[in-house]
């Protein structure tokens, strides 16, 4: 086995691996999402990540595996296994491995018996496992929970601990490891990746648009991902400087944006939520909106009601479901119900103006479609949805059909075209 | 490193390795899916996966992981790498790791012409790299692409490696690798897993239950998993017969219940979906129902309108996120809101009785809080949320304080509570 040769320092430690911990990992239940977000983290720093491994917990086993990757990789950082039950061996394992005893640390025990406390209970006797690290070992605090984690040295590698739940490891590992891996390591070759969302282009459509700039050595080096109707374009630029990588995204951003028009909706992870960049150009217009959902059942409103701040511009949604709801609580036509099926422009555009004329809303988006399983017809199969859109009272429709992928799926695509047609349509605010 | 010690046949295998194949993989840009996929199926065979791996797509670091896996694990099952393109190295990893050539295959070179021919193109050249194997390699045919699998011996360690794309991945392994390793190994002792769901305990609570079931070397196993206020308990029981292993789980899983009262929603796969198993029993008892959300916007009506059917039972729901829709929409009170502002067990009982009254339901649940980040203050900090039931016309209501992890998991969890208000209180049919 290769040894990765350091001088007691983590000056030239641009490897790393990833270890995720839990039977779950490895029994099929679970999808591990979190070894992806600590790789892309770390190659933000330049670390590049050569190896990702998922390992149960039992305590001997996971011992060894922890000692065989800090032997190997001058940076390991591990996930899960730190709760209070039984099955949480992360802490015992990481000593094992270090050589070290295990010490009850005091002042976290304060702090989990605050944490108790002003929740109205006293601190169940299992708590006490997560006041125990491997002596010598860095704490990491948890913002969101009572387990923290630990930085600990293993065989000259660098053994750094979190927790499994997604939103208390990623607080820390974007606020406490990245930043103490960069003021140890500091940056490698710069490597700035930026990702551009579309909506309204399919995956071979967007390969012809771009053409050689998906070629394996380009640099910036483009991939692409889909789902939910929405493609994902990740870019990164490898350069000798902060300023060179950053301008070679610029450029080859511009020229995708030439190229795609509206189908491009967001750039970089703050636009990377199809609603927000909806609800943000809602309240930066001063629009009002409103919401009629069959089909999607309030997942349209659900997502806009996910915007920070949203309470500006969002007046109110209908989940209408049935027929006698999209009459009484919208004022759709019988007649129309009964001409053209509850599945049909008409109906759509019907829901969508009575949303905005009941709420007072200056847009309102309606969403009417057959998800399945069941319920299709030659003529109106699954997968089939109309939307409608009212803008100061100037009604317009849009039908879709979404390819097989199950009642949610379809119900995904509904939700994100529905948010897409409002994108396109935002009248200029006043 | 431990060597696992075989007798040249595969008869005492029951533990592998699985190895995911792909820079992708490691980048951060994909989550794999498929190692679960194959850990689970050889699960089935009582084949107990012990490490995950994901490692790069470059020949000789591949190569290097192949052999020390198999020097490690009697079964070793790669996934990945089998394409036409150059970052396709598997197959010469492999050979490279085995000590012999790579052959080509003329057989493989004819069904490729084939498949080409009848697709109306000639082959094109690159594909040619899928007709090589490693000497003396087993092919697995690959029946929905190019790309056949194989399976070769590297130091007594026997490596499957099946195509990346799922669709083409999960047939070779459930129609190809899976009845050769039963046909070879046999199927070992019986292991035989299920899961069961909880709500309203938190998991040291459960720890406490639990009490010694947890212990590392109980059968059945017992693991736990939390998110969103619910918990996942994972049981694995181990036995000489299917008969005998099924027995154990019914028995511990009664004995759970009887523990956990109704804070067990449910058992199974089928049952894990808080909102289905509240869909199926409103659906059983015939009881219609309505919902009222303020933050969670949508989310509760969205989550029961997934459950297939659920329109017998599901007649509209109302996202009033302003005071103004409260009033208008719901008929909660003014006087109310300003007395007691509309995060109130008041307001939210108003409004289930709004909703139940103007829908008819027998039931209605409503939902209003701070999902935050602002709008918190000292008496309602962010994370508070209070909860309404209308039940054939009486009230109750419900208050909880979801402790930080941000605005979505603040909103997902107060989502689960309000389903969970709803599956604690449902009328008898009638």
């Amino acid at each position: 086995m290769h040894t990765y040769h350091r001088d007691g320092t983590l000056d030239d430690a641009r490897r790393a691996a990833v270890v995720a911990i839990g039977d779950e990992l490895i029994g099929g239940a679970v999808v591990d999402a979190n070894s992806s977000a600590i790789a892309e983290a770390l190659f933000g720093l330049g670390i590049e990540v050569e190896r990702i491994v998922a390992g149960g917990d039992r305590r001997e086993p996971l011992a060894r595996l922890l000692y065989e990757l800090c032997s190997t990789w001058p940076i390991v950082v591990a996930t899960g296994g730190l709760g209070p039950t039984r099955d949480d061996v992360t802490r015992a394992a990481a000593a094992e491995a270090a050589g070290v005893p295990l010490l009850a640390d005091p002042e976290v025990e304060e702090r989990l018996r605050r944490f108790w406390r002003t929740r109205g209970r006293e601190m169940p006797p299992a708590n006490l496992r997560q006041t125990l690290f491997p002596a010598g070992a860095q704490r990491m605090p948890n913002s969101r929970g009572t387990a923290d984690g630990f930085r600990v040295w293993i065989e000259g590698g660098m053994l750094a601990c979190l927790p499994g739940p997604p939103h208390e490891m990623r607080p820390m590992l974007e606020g406490e490891l990245i930043p103490w891996l960069e003021r140890t390591c500091g940056r490698g070759e710069v490597v700035l990746a930026r990702e551009l969302h579309l909506i309204g282009i399919t995956e071979s459509g967007f390969a012809e648009r771009a053409g050689n700039w998906m070629a394996r050595d380009a640099n910036p080096r483009m991939g692409v991902c889909a789902g939910e109707g929405i493609l994902t374009v990740s870019l990164r630029a490898r350069a000798g400087s902060q300023e060179a990588a950053g301008a070679m995204l610029e450029e080859r951003s511009a020229e995708l944006a030439a190229r795609l028009g509206p189908d491009l909706y967001g750039v970089g992870e703050s636009q990377a939520d199809l609603a927000r960049v909806v609800g943000d150009a809602l309240r930066e217009r001063g629009l009002t909106v409103a919401t009629a959902e069959s089909c999607t059942g309030g997942m349209v409103a659900a997502r806009l009601v996910g915007v920070p701040g949203i309470s500006e511009v969002f007046l109110e949604g209908w989940v209408t479901y049935g027929n006698r709801a999209k009459v009484e609580r919208l004022g759709v036509d019988p007649a129309a119900l009964a001409a053209h099926g509850a599945v049909s422009a008409e109906v759509a555009a019907q829901m969508a103006a009575g949303a905005a004329e009941r709420s007072g809303a200056r847009v309102a988006v309606s969403t009417t479609g057959i998800a399945g399983p069941d319920g299709g017809s030659p003529e109106k199969p699954v997968g089939l949805v109309c939307f409608g859109l009212c803008r100061d009272g100037e009604l317009s429709t849009l039908e879709r059909r979404f390819s097989a992928g199950g009642r949610e799926y379809v119900r995904r695509c509904a939700t994100n075209t529905a948010l897409d047609l409002l994108r396109r349509n935002l009248p200029t605010g006043d």
